[in-house]
């Protein structure tokens, strides 16, 4: 098995620790494995032809229980959207974000490598992620984030015992930096779009393919995207199923941005090649601002055939977010880009369509977004004594 | 079928709202069934025996994909407390605890019942379920809470649109007061051990036996315990399946109390039949802080054949919490206590047995405990500059 260049080609080794291509610095992939679904309960076994590099026995030892996420079909929302909408929700993750599929096999790589330390450069879903995993297989893990990190946002990273350090320097600035130290100090970095961390996510792929084989047909898969490793992820699956014979068309994928650090939905738009590095990333899509995305330009090459890319405002997220809400589910704020984005397509004449969301992270993880969420709609408490209570409830 | 009292034995029909019983006051459970397990991916399908007076399309309607959670064992703390550890993730559900499982059920019961509004006084993992299976049920679902609520509490509860009503009085008033007012205004109050939301937590003991009849096997189920609600359903489901002739044995359980609110523990120590009200419960474990069980009695009077009650201390908590988030889950204090019992178990000669906590809530919930406990441990932060990055990682 090899490692193989999204863009140009060249294959590298898997013994090596490549990520990215030494000549046109785009994203390494494992190459495309065809196989069988096999009978289990655990979506690593139900898949392993799909993993033939990874130790199903090391998958034992270091699962925290990730994946096998429920698909809820929401009839509110496809009322209100004009348009059929299921949500895989992968707020049901040992660390309540889709990155713990990903960041098992980013850890049994490093593992599998010989390092003894893993690291990351994230202050949202990927820290918890790594913090957690890297506790589960006694590594040392290492956390950089900007120095000015809000206090809130520590406690669900170091909580684990990473070892996180305030770096004064800018995110892209340490990213850069980490990925040069990291091989100098035998630190791995699980980047977002790392190639093993990508492979991880293809198991929400295998799920939804597994659903759809049970009778139900989607036209769109609707991806928040910040990195793009996910999206490679989702439809890489997709793409090895359907080698494989297992599934005959594959869903149309649309990648969403939020407005304000949009560069690969702007590359789109314009019609070129290769992303732009946005200068100032300002969303309250946290988890999907990613001003210089690793995977961009390759998502832009997968998406001329398999899908599109929109961007939506802070404001339509916040609106989207409540509708998720008061259907009964609390995503944060980068998960909602995928409803505010089929609310702009049903405005423009989508309707009977059938959307499948990755709800990629819990809302409990950005409580700041639901207080502007509430002030935008006016939210005021009713207080009341014991003595008015039942007169407040007749009334309500 | 019938409603039965836990303690006389006197029924009800199952088409009235009946929760208590009238001669003593005691509990009211749903008669015991037997059934055999179906094949099916989703829980309520594969125990559908267990659940006759329970549509099994409104499951499929209102379920928000609950339950299915996983059960990991942990090398490490079985290392540390010389026992088999094997924990639960409850948090990996749709609001992240354990109160989905029920909330569906008594949900589904309220709408069978005719009620068309809901309720509970929570400020917690209950009141955030019930926001969130009230919306996805399209009822009005409203929230009494104490007047003292901070308001980062307020965000996962009216995220989902319920209403919250903040009243001027102790808890335990607001909830006595709150049933009498239900039954006069319309709402079904959805306690903490209403005998439907007790049939939803079955599915724990369900899980847990499918996964023993793997090969697994254990000796204790811990259980932090609060109103008693959860442990008579873990319980119930055992005794379910060892009439049905599933299960030949079951295993012994251990309530787990946090001593700053600990009625059931003194009641068990002191050998007497029924609990105490604590006047003034004080503990970082807010989430099983119930100063006048609803369920007390009867757990005592089930623990009599089937296991036994501890309490443990906030510090004893709180290093319990670190000791599982150093293994890569991170849970809230009430769910630590778990961990805190094993530990003094293991402190008074228990060795080499196996242990099944049931992780009941998600960590992040609960980020003052964390802020408690890093202080605790004198943490802070390191600091460091882009220059100075590499020696930073190099020393560390």
């Amino acid at each position: 098995m090899k490692l193989i260049c999204t863009s140009c080609g060249k294959d590298y080794s898997m013994d090596g620790a490549y990520q990215r291509c030494k000549d046109c610095n785009e994203p390494l992939e494992v190459e495309h494995v065809k196989g069988k679904i096999k009978d289990s309960e655990i979506v690593w076994e139900r898949f392993s032809d799909f993993y033939p590099f990874v130790s199903q026995q090391l998958i034992g030892e270091l699962s925290l229980g990730e994946g096998n996420t429920p698909v809820i079909r929401s009839d509110k929302l496809s009322d209100e959207l004009g348009n059929v909408i299921y949500l895989k929700d992968e707020t049901q993750n040992p660390t309540w974000s889709f990155k713990d599929r990903g960041t098992l096999i980013g850890v049994i790589r490093a593992i599998k490598l010989g390092y003894q330390r893993i690291g990351t450069v994230s202050t949202g879903n990927m820290a918890a992620s790594i913090s957690a995993y890297g506790a589960r297989a006694g590594l040392k893990t290492t956390i950089l984030v900007r120095s000015d990190i809000p206090e809130e946002k520590i406690y669900p990273i170091v909580v684990y015992s990473s070892n996180l350090i305030e770096v004064e320097a800018k995110f892209g600035e340490i990213y850069r930096r980490s990925l040069e130290i990291g091989k100098e100090t035998g630190i791995y970095f699980i980047n977002s779009d790392d190639p093993f961390r990508v492979e991880g996510y293809k198991t929400i792929g295998f799920e939804i393919a597994e659903w759809m084989s049970k009778g139900e047909n989607i036209d769109y898969v609707v991806v928040p995207t910040g990195s793009g490793g996910l999206l490679r992820g989702i439809l890489k699956a997709f793409l090895e199923l359907k080698s494989s014979g297992v599934l005959s068309k594959i869903p149309k994928f649309i990648a969403v941005q939020a407005e304000g650090c949009s560069p690969i939905a702007k590359a789109y738009e314009k019609g070129v090649d290769y992303i732009e590095e946005v200068e100032e990333p300002k969303t309250i899509a946290g988890a999907i601002a990613d001003p210089s995305p690793p995977s961009g330009n390759e998502v832009l090459r997968k998406l001329k055939k398999h899908g599109m890319v929109m961007a939506v405002s802070d404001h339509e997220i916040l609106k989207a977010q409540r509708m998720l809400s008061k259907s009964g589910i609390f995503v944060q704020p980068a998960s909602a880009t995928t409803i505010a984005a089929i609310k702009k397509l049903s405005e423009n004449g989508y309707s009977g369509k059938k959307f499948l969301c990755v709800l990629t992270g819990a809302g409990i993880k950005v409580l700041t977004a639901v207080r502007e969420m509430l002030k935008l709609e006016g939210f005021s408490i009713q207080k009341t004594t014991l003595e008015e209570l039942k007169s407040a409830l007749k009334s309500n």
